[in-house]
């Protein structure tokens, strides 16, 4: 074990303790709150129309809410810069619900789905085969046949035990089954940062600098319940920046030329995966959906123009891009601790009745987000705090280290932003918390997406309650 | 964000890479097995008189064992070792379900609950109010109540705001309501180091160095609902030396004798709470349960009797240290791939059908573990390789770094050892994938805890669906 499972409790360095505190105003709802979000005549946050003081009292808390305008926005800028020509399918991993799918259908998107669990969703919402993707490095047999009997559009194939797999499933459904080859094209990127090499040490895809994806070609053109229709690439997450989409795009445009001039095979189809970026921090500088859309879509056309290849269709797997700046989690405020620490500085804990159960990024991946006090305005002087669950773990973070208003007490709501993606999906029940219920809102009106679950949810599986 | 969410997929070193190959036997079940494991005639693992193979034609895969015999063993060894005049109480969050309940129970320990749903199974398994406890920073007012109704034994006062709280509800319900205060006393430990300070950055507890335990003390004893029985200390997880629970100890009944003196109250009951350390690795020391407890016992009875005060009654709360070495979890291989890397090295991912979903501890604590070959034997030649899960995510690992027999190939059962703590805990649905079943084993015969969820418990909350 490298790390304490409890994390860090006096190595840590305070940030500002004063000092720092920063110069605007703390109300302000700056650059990550959905399109729409004010607050309202008593300084209640109100997005969607909705005030979440209200909403709180109907569905307690915490809870996430879901802005469906912001949702659909986001949605249709990616389906109107990739054009007629392109694809875009929702990436489930990010957030899945019936709800959920239906609205980035109804934009014209596709759905991508790792998992059984996540094909079923998707079909429960009605979501046509036509419009499904199917990722994952570990399918079953049984999800594999279950997708070719839903009739998915097309399988990512992710290793030469797959290519079998697939091509049997197929054959005993008596149907040809659209397969995308999965490549590492050894690039890595996050941020403004993107990583060059020849080989990825991941367990994803088969290597193009090994030829290995050449020979899964080879072996899929052999197959004849497959058509191989294009290879998939996947270089990141969190990506601010197009320059590791341009290398990627340039490897994998080298890769269709290779397949092409070595065993004349055509790629129709080019998916470049998710990854683009969102913004958690106020400052935090993101592109733009359509301006970084439209430059992926540009270099590769040129990079295919001057490679002599026909344009393929082009797809994207968008998924925090498009949910995570949606979603909102609203915690209740439950003990306010001023703790000393060691330089005579303090810091004040402020605990909330969820923690690292609905959020586990801030303890997983040292996330960053930003906090407001969501129920009411202050003037007071800022407070250096530490946001943290309700669960028994010195690591349950939910937000590291946030300015909120010194006067803040028990019952306050505040409101933690750009929760939308990796938060419910990857929701537990530690300490057997029930998990939260997600409220779309829109318009001034509020519906459940997810309901909170009860104890009985929890208690279903035990068999011996 | 501090780390790549997707993990580093380029700057990572490999282990060994063929040199570093372990010299001994692949098949050998080295200490972190529960006693009694071992290999029958065909080669399989046999754990509880269970051949894994059949438990999974049974059950399916994945799925974690739970050798009940281990458990009961160490829940004993505790009992025995803290004697008739202390208490142990199971820490719920490690593992809970109301089997796992009633065999603690049966062995003579109490149970440690930290929310309102641990609260619960525990009620729901008979598990009597008087042997339990109630920890938690941010109980909230509902479960409080309840834990008073329920004529919870002592709650642990995390706060100023609660004391009030549990005050306030134990007055309503007619009770005087036993507290125990949480003091931080600047010690951090863990595996064989430990760091004393005098202050602690971290949510829990009332500083003893900053006299917020005696003010709070103080206002307890003013409350006619509340009796004051003594303090708790908790240093950290996964310790394997006593010399953090000394100091801890040592500052513990310093402050108890400032209690007495400057207040005239008595510390009764005292609870150094959990952290004693388990094997996850064959290498690993950790420490005897006896042999640690005794040498607690005695020390916190010389610093009594060197500061004049009457031995209290001496608890502690371990949950790894009863569970964790008594879970195993079994997964079915779906995939070998061998992944050439940058040097020309070789790392064959070896894909199951769980992950991150059923143990999230390699990705947050970086945690390692052991895993072997179950469904057979091999004298095939070691391969170096990562055991990867079937979410969408890079950072998707079980085991980092194991060396597997090198003939290893789809449908092979592995066993990942010592998973019986904050794995099952802290499962998620991420990729909508259901949570693998629990199952207890013992004298050759198996029976549930858990069951595994469907798609129906999944979609249970979707109120689209």
């Amino acid at each position: 074990m490298r790390a304490h499972p409890a994390g860090p409790r006096h190595a840590d360095q305070l940030v500002g303790g004063g000092a720092g505190a920063p110069a605007g105003d703390l109300n302000a709802l700056l650059g990550v709150w959905p399109a729409g979000s004010v607050r309202n005549v008593d300084g209640a946050l109100v997005v969607g129309g909705c005030d979440v003081r209200e909403l709180a009292g109907q569905y307690g808390t915490p809870f996430m809410l879901l802005d469906e305008a912001e949702v659909r926005r986001r949605a249709r800028e990616f389906r109107q810069s990739w054009g007629d020509a392109g694809q875009v399918y929702y990436a489930a991993k990010a957030f899945l619900a019936t709800t959920m799918a239906r609205w980035v259908i109804e934009e014209g998107l596709g759905v991508d789905v790792a998992t059984g669990g996540e094909l079923e969703v998707a079909l429960r919402a009605g979501v046509p085969g036509a419009r499904l993707l199917m990722h994952g490095n570990n399918k079953s047999m049984a999800e594999i046949e279950r997708a070719i009997s839903a009739g998915v559009r097309v399988i990512v194939i992710d290793s030469f035990d797959e290519i079998v797999r697939v091509a049997d499933a197929a054959r005993r459904a008596g149907v040809v089954q659209q397969v995308l080859v999965r490549a590492t094209v050894g690039v890595e990127a996050h941020t403004h940062e993107f990583i060059a090499t020849a080989h990825e040490d991941q367990k994803f895809g088969l290597s193009a600098a090994s030829s290995a994806v050449d020979e899964a070609v080879r072996r899929i053109m052999k197959l004849p319940s497959l058509l191989f229709v294009g290879l998939h690439s996947h270089i990141g997450s969190q990506i601010f920046d197009t320059a590791g989409f341009e290398l990627a795009a340039a490897r994998i445009v080298a890769l269709a030329c290779r397949l092409r001039d070595e065993q004349g095979v055509e790629v129709t189809e080019l998916n470049l995966g998710g990854g683009m970026g969102v913004a958690y921090l106020a400052d935090d500088d993101p592109p733009q959906i359509a301006a970084m859309s439209q430059r992926i879509v540009q270099v590769v056309r040129e990079q295919c123009q001057a490679a002599g290849l026909a344009m393929p269709m082009l797809a994207c797997e968008p998924g925090r891009a498009i949910v995570g700046p949606a979603g909102i989690t609203i915690y209740e405020v439950g003990t306010v601790k001023p703790v000393e620490l060691d330089h005579g500085q303090v810091r004040s804990y402020v605990s909330v009745d969820g923690g690292m159960s609905d959020n586990i990024r801030t303890a997983l991946y040292g996330a960053q987000y930003t906090v407001v006090l969501a129920s009411r305005e202050s003037m007071a002087e800022p407070m250096l705090t530490r946001v943290v669950g309700k669960h028994c773990e010195s690591g349950d973070v939910v937000v590291r280290d946030a300015w909120l208003p010194s006067d803040l007490v028990p019952s306050d709501l505040i409101a933690v932003a750009a929760t939308g993606a990796y938060c419910r999906s990857m929701a537990s029940n530690y300490n057997l918390v029930p998990r939260p219920p997600v409220v779309a809102v829109g318009s001034g009106a509020s519906q459940l997406v997810l309901r909170r679950e009860t104890m009985d949810d929890l208690l279903a599986v035990d068999v011996g309650a």
